[in-house]
């Protein structure tokens, strides 16, 4: 039997049908799933450490996940194995041997999430449940005005769902940009870290600027306010995914 | 109250939930739920004439149905009327007047549909029920040369299911394009009409040219054999979608 080495899981996954990444008693999570599609191929319960607390119905175009395991499988098979034991909406696309003290969440230097928005009179069935449906008209410079307003070193208080426990509310944002395919607007966010509901919140100001209920420029007072009211309103979970992970360690496809 | 009028829909549809168009006693179908929605909306009930019988699993991108309609909501309205007496994997773009001798099916000049594969190692839980997932390695540059050998005027016998009724199986197809882009191939096939399963039929037997199983060069006497077996499989419906219809009374968006 080889010794226990720790693996990390590059995995995708459709959010829609899970509570999330972190295992909870209410509901099925993408955690549970995956550790028992581990313990199903492997023999073993893991307890994988996740890079990020997805929020139910929030997708992952990429999500890295880790645990130390001890398994005679080939690493080039443990993908199929474990793919061929999770249910459709989970993917293990790759599977690596990283240092011992390699963590998916501490040792992450940068998250992207991408927050999708279907602007156009009549909804597509094509979009349900991987974009918010937004029927009004919007200035599209605006949008883009309002996203640049967001970059930097900032409290981040305004646009975090209230009352939730964490020691800084201070975070930088790398890059906030916005870009329109047809009628599909597209909001990335890079950062260091994100607040609960951060992005979906940023993204609800952006529609509010577009609308003009809000001007560019007030942006940074409205940060500056730590005034949750002040900011535009949280989008539903079904137009955000995470989009891009960065780590010392490797670098994702 | 108004007068009855040749009204034409034009809808889009995800068809993963039904049993294609037209209507059945086994399963709901696209013209059953088309038509609830129409008399939740208008009070009447209508049999609409759909441009094409989709098989279960197949989606719409574009479709269009008609039917003689009295009714005194306001045409621009007529869309959000039914959306919202409709489900989320169906919806109405748009709804115009029609000549009273129009009909969906027969005034139907020329059709697209459009074949999906996700040809990667590892299967993607965004392109579920979308796409057909095909692992093996191909090779591109002989699919796009054996989707070239199905256009023209043919009998196409040798990629229809065995034993459909039709009258006769001469078929124009006037484009068979393959084109990729990441590890997505799509084929967009173009013709004057189809045979039950041909669009599936034809994108399997462009797999096995990619394959090498057979030569882009045997297409030709595969389709005077007349004989399915020496054709390509029939591939999954899911990964089909109607994507072009042609009328001389309108141009679709």
């Amino acid at each position: 039997m080889s010794e226990k080495r720790n693996i990390a899981l590059f995995i995708s996954y459709v959010g829609t049908a899970y509570h999330g990444w972190q295992i909870q008693s209410n509901g099925m999570t993408v955690q549970e799933a995956m550790q028992t599609a581990v313990y199903r191929a492997t023999g073993q319960r893991v307890s994988l450490s996740g890079c990020g607390r997805t929020d139910a119905g929030v997708h992952a175009r990429v999500y890295v996940c880790n645990a130390p395991l001890e398994t005679s499988i080939p690493l080039a098979r443990l993908p199929l194995a474990l793919n061929s034991r999770l249910p459709e909406d989970i993917v293990v696309k790759d599977a690596r041997i990283v240092p011992e003290r390699f963590d998916s969440r501490f040792s992450c230097r940068k998250k992207e999430y991408t927050y999708t928005v279907h602007n156009s009179r009549v909804r597509d069935p094509f979009l349900r449940g991987r974009a918010c449906h937004f029927p009004y008209r919007l200035d599209f410079d605006r949008v883009c005005a309002a996203a640049a307003e967001f970059v930097g070193t900032h409290d981040f208080a305004a646009v975090q769902r209230q009352g939730s426990p964490v020691k800084t509310t201070v975070r930088t944002i790398y890059h906030c940009i916005a870009e329109k395919s047809g009628d599909v607007i597209t909001v990335r966010v890079c950062g260091n870290g994100f607040l609960y509901n951060m992005v979906r919140a940023i993204t609800g100001t952006l529609l509010y600027a577009g609308l003009g209920k809000i001007e560019p420029g007030d942006i940074a007072g409205i940060l500056e306010s730590r005034d949750r009211a002040l900011a535009g309103p949280t989008l539903p979970a079904e137009g955000l995914a995470m989009t891009g992970l960065w780590y010392d360690e490797f670098t994702l496809p």
